[in-house]
């Protein structure tokens, strides 16, 4: 089975990150991407979880690489009793959803998804892997006409040729704003803060933001409050690991220091992406503390002296009265009123949130 | 001759930037310290400009590297006429001056101070190089005593077991802050971000704290404002490039950012050093954007794609409102009244500020 054929073939480019055939995951590896184009092959589910807790993929990355997981769980419990196998699918879900803390709500719905589909295919006799592989590509395809709307109503919030600053890397968003903004005729120009420690804004944003042929430039991440003031920025906007249904937004580490200087220099900041019905509150957030050393090194070279420590929180959390407005796919929403928002969506239990 | 004795050894150990000694000035390379240590030998004073413009040594380095080439720049006029050596060292003080933009008025106060002290040992028949590094070991001596002081009015703005958050590489304060820490029996925990893009947070003030015994934190560049608020900094404290009169503080790029942070959490800032003559107002600064190229790349490895543009201002400009205080060897003064300060200071024309 191939992976469908979608209008937005450049977001393919961008977000092939990973696929499963054959009873084997590939993975996009972009911690090392664009220096080099590998793929990670996981042989087991095990490995796929592992792989989303080593950081082979990010951003939206995670979510397909879960259902990619989940495939291949089928794969691997294929002719067992359906009774065994389901059992098997479930505790496969729980070991990917688990790969990291912060998202185990937002990768819930996507093994459990997962799990609707097998269960239906059991009953009627299908390919289970085939199943969960078109269940994937069903959901991706749904949640790509989401983000196109979204990127419609962020890019009526850029003035022309605007000045953008971005922080880390929402890649479906990021793709489908500049595609928008070029299809208005809009020159922007891109600032994207370089994101340590892994460096997806200088590596992967900026590379999205540059070979769609926009003016790209990437900052280290203690320049973001001198750009917005010097070169006037005019929108500051972000996807979301979590956006709270109370308005609090959690997002890569780095998001809530701009956001308090945004609000401080007046630049808007906008926020993509759709409430999380598994997060009520900001408080209900675990931030996830990754290994402290990997902030003693920068593309595989050793910062700090021997004795000195790290600390690595992956994300902040970022309150609602920093933030001028959510942007979802029915429209711009103040962060304070995010419940309107779900009483008029049709979002299903097991979608992609963005 | 050697470098003179100084109860404040350990001052040395850090501080060993600059040296003038037998027609060669040798400078110890903090861009690769302290993964290694290496010298910069300068066999002319034009060398010793390029070795500062080229960032061989920073914080307070270039100031004793200037002084230390205006010695080797003595050296090199030995013997002509008494007319054509101070036109020579006159050249030379304006050559060093302005090896970096930013610093022009501080350099001038170093190269002027050994210009006087040049005239005096021409008219005295004494050896000019001899005289400058003389000059140069007075004025540190001088610098300090100040900077102890500064050290004291610091740490009592510090509760006896705090978090303090750096930034950028204050050599001489950093270690005098700890001394001072010490004795009073302080166990401090220092976070440090690690300053992009030189890594100097991260190679040199992580590595002058923890070798001072206190448990020291590297952070990246877009951890202040979670550190600040989740760990519960006590006091964000700087150095300054340079502390202008009407209040506004030059330091490197990222303080103006993590000070509307520290407003935003409530975190006092405390800057040390003294105000600079040569700066009466914030705009008065000229801020020094460096190679471009310089952001993308880490430690020597390659970030972004081609065609990604950088972009490099070295400082940034924090105003008075975001500065709780200007700690000063006098005391610690509201950074809207820093006159008060020089109405009672007897710091002389051709002192090193701090």
């Amino acid at each position: 089975m191939k992976r469908a054929d979608h209008d937005l073939a450049f977001m393919l480019r961008y977000e092939n990150i990973a696929w499963y055939e054959n009873g084997a995951v590939r993975i996009l590896d972009r911690r090392i991407y664009p220096a080099k184009t590998e793929f990670v092959t996981c042989r087991t589910h095990f490995e796929v979880a592992q792989a989303i807790t080593d950081m082979v993929t990010q951003s939206c990355g995670p979510f397909t690489a879960a259902a990619a997981g989940m495939a291949l769980a089928a794969h691997e419990c294929e002719g067992r009793t359906e009774h065994e196998q389901l059992r098997y699918l479930k505790e496969a879900a729980y070991t990917i959803s688990h790969a990291r803390p912060t998202t185990v709500s937002r990768m819930e719905r996507i093994t459990g998804g997962c799990l609707a589909a097998a269960e239906i295919a059991l009953r009627e006799g299908r390919s289970v892997p085939d199943a969960i592989t078109e269940h994937l590509i069903r959901t991706n395809d749904r949640r790509y006409d989401r983000v196109a709307q979204i990127a419609v109503h962020l890019v009526d919030k850029i003035p022309k040729d605007g000045k953008v600053l971005t922080q880390c890397f929402g890649e479906t968003i990021v793709g489908m704003m500049l595609r928008e903004a070029k299809g208005r005729g809009m020159a922007l120009k891109l600032f994207c803060p370089e994101t340590r420690p892994y460096f997806q804004g200088a590596r992967l944003t900026a590379t999205v933001c540059s070979e769609m042929g926009f003016d790209t430039t990437v900052i280290t991440d203690n320049m973001p409050a001198y750009v917005m003031q010097r070169e006037k920025i005019d929108v500051f906007t972000c996807a979301a690991d979590a956006i709270c249904l109370d308005g609090h937004v959690v997002n890569k580490i780095g998001t809530f220091q701009i956001a308090i200087a945004a609000n401080y220099l007046g630049v808007p900041f906008y926020v993509t992406g759709v409430p999380d019905k598994g997060h009520p509150t900001g408080d209900s957030v675990r931030i996830e503390l990754r290994d402290p050393d990997f902030v003693l090194q920068a593309m595989g070279v050793r910062t700090a002296a021997p004795g000195v420590k790290g600390y690595y929180p992956s994300f902040d959390v970022t309150p609602p009265s920093l933030i001028t407005g959510i942007v979802t796919d029915l429209g711009v929403y103040d962060p304070q009123r995010l419940r309107d928002y779900l009483s008029v969506t049709d979002i299903g239990p097991y979608e992609m949130v963005i």
